[in-house]
This record gives C-alpha cells, structure tokens and sequence, in this order.
C-alpha cells in the first residue's frame, strides 16, 4: 500500500517545524472560525469571513482582506479529517465534491505529539504539476507559510492556552 | 448541515433504478477488480486493466478498450467508502489527493436496500458546470450508465449469485 503524503520535490512543498503548543490546541485553531481569523493570514491582512464545516465533503472557506481593502476569497473542501493528527483539504473540489474551476493545490496538514509535548507540524501543499509548485513557491509558500505558523504559535500561547 | 449528493439539474445527471440483486453484491462487483472488468462498460468495449486501492485518497483506474483496439485509460481517486452505501470517487484529483491536469466529474453511487431485497442504485455524476454536464449528456451519459447497469444486474446474477 503507497504511504500517501510523502512529498515528491519536484511537485510539492513542506513547511516542518517543532513548535512548543500542543498538538490538540493546533488541531483547535485550525478547525474553529473564530480562532483561524486571528492568525491565518500574515498581518497587516486579516480574514473578513471564514467557514468550515467539518466533515469530508464539507466547506473550507476564507476571505482575505489586502490592507488596500481589496478582498480575495478561497474556497476548498475536506478530504479527510483525523482529529489532532491530519487534516486534508483542497480547492480542486468545492463543497460536495463538485470540480472547481480554479484548481490549484491539494493541502495536507500533518500533526504529531512530541516527548516534551509540543508539536511536529508538517504543512504539505500537493500541486498539479512543476508549474502549479514553482508559483506557489514564487508567491511566497515558505514564507507565508512561515509567518502564519509564527502567527498560530503565538496566538495558541497568549489566547488559548489558560 | 447541507446534505451532499442532491443532484443541481443544471450541472448534474443522475441514474436511478431498482435493480433485483442485494446491495452488498452491487458493492463487491463495483470494488473488485476482477468483477468490474465483466460489466463496467457497454459491451464489446472491453476492460484491459482496473485497479482498485479501496479508501480515501486511493487509486480507482480503469483502462479501456474499444473493439479497434484504442485504450483509453481513466485515473481517479476515492472520497468516501461507506461499504454497501456510498462509494464517492473523482478525476479532479489523482491518487494521493493530487489535482488532475482533466478534471472533469465526480461520481458517487448510492445504494439502498428495498423491502424485497433489491437495490435502489443512485448513480450521479457531479460536473464543474453546464458545459460539463452538456458534454457528458451529449456523451451518452444515460445511455451508456443504463446499459452498464444492465450488464452489471446480469453479472451478479449469473455469476455471483449462488
């Protein structure tokens, strides 16, 4: 049986890192509305509108707010959900599956427990083909990626962790 | 909570028919390989080649052949198992979740068990818009899915049934 997940280099992109919040609490900021607006997009942009609905099949959505005020909106659907551990997601489906007209890239959100209870966060962005990865990486995947992983990190510390 | 698989009329085509053979073996001859290659397209097209990775993200290809000998091959991925239910699959994506260079539809097949031990056999085909559903209908959509039903009742009963 193939191991899905294993990034090929030539078509996709990780971001992997260690970070000192655990694993539930990421899986919490990643699947609640409320939480994803305050650290998704790196700041100055903000998310005027976000939905989810958790299930394979279900919606993915958030609006981006440029600081110029322009909007640009992203919808996805589930693929797969286990909680605190994996989450998949993409734009080449909408809701219910239909095909989306703009497909762009499949997302894999990959969690694990360390011994010192924080979190192996691994970010996996599965393009169609070398093009669809070269602009991804071009329009700024690892930093983007980066600084909304910073953004999620210090978020999780000073507003969900009591 | 949006119930999935209400069929849009304007994008796409739905197959219904009560069919006097169980659900559980509509379901194996729709996973097995060695059963799709009998009933899967309108005879004397032939199958030369079907593989079946049975869970989310997992290969369903089949290859097909036309009786000049052209093969036209198909790879899509799994959505959704729910075992004699609800087999959901689609060519927007490859295996793995990759997003596909052709999307074109996504199928779901739904099945429901009758009183007299038949089946309510739901196959729809999900379009990205009317174009999409245009061409299929103009592909022989109905024509084709009708007669590989039929083809399909007489498998099981022929061979399955015991």
């Amino acid at each position: 049986m193939t191991t899905f997940f294993k990034p090929d280099p030539a078509l996709d992109l990780v971001l992997e890192r260690e970070i000192d919040v655990p694993r539930e609490l990421v899986w919490e900021a990643w699947t609640t509305p409320e939480h994803i607006k305050h650290w998704f997009v790196p700041k100055p942009r903000t998310i005027t509108a976000c939905e989810v609905d958790l299930r394979p099949g279900g919606i993915f959505s958030s609006t981006m707010r440029s600081p110029e005020g322009q909007e640009f909106p992203n919808v996805g659907c589930y693929l797969e959900i286990v909680p605190h551990a994996r989450l998949v997601w993409t734009d080449a489906l909408l809701p219910g599956y239909r095909p989306s007209q703009k497909p762009f890239f499949t997302a894999a959100l990959l969690l694990e427990a360390t011994k010192s209870g924080g979190t192996k966060y691994t970010a996996l962005a599965i393009h169609r083909d070398e093009d669809g990865r070269t602009q991804h990486e071009a329009m700024g995947f690892h930093e983007g990626w980066g600084t909304v992983l910073t953004q999620l990190v210090e978020y999780i510390q000073q507003t969900m962790r009591h």
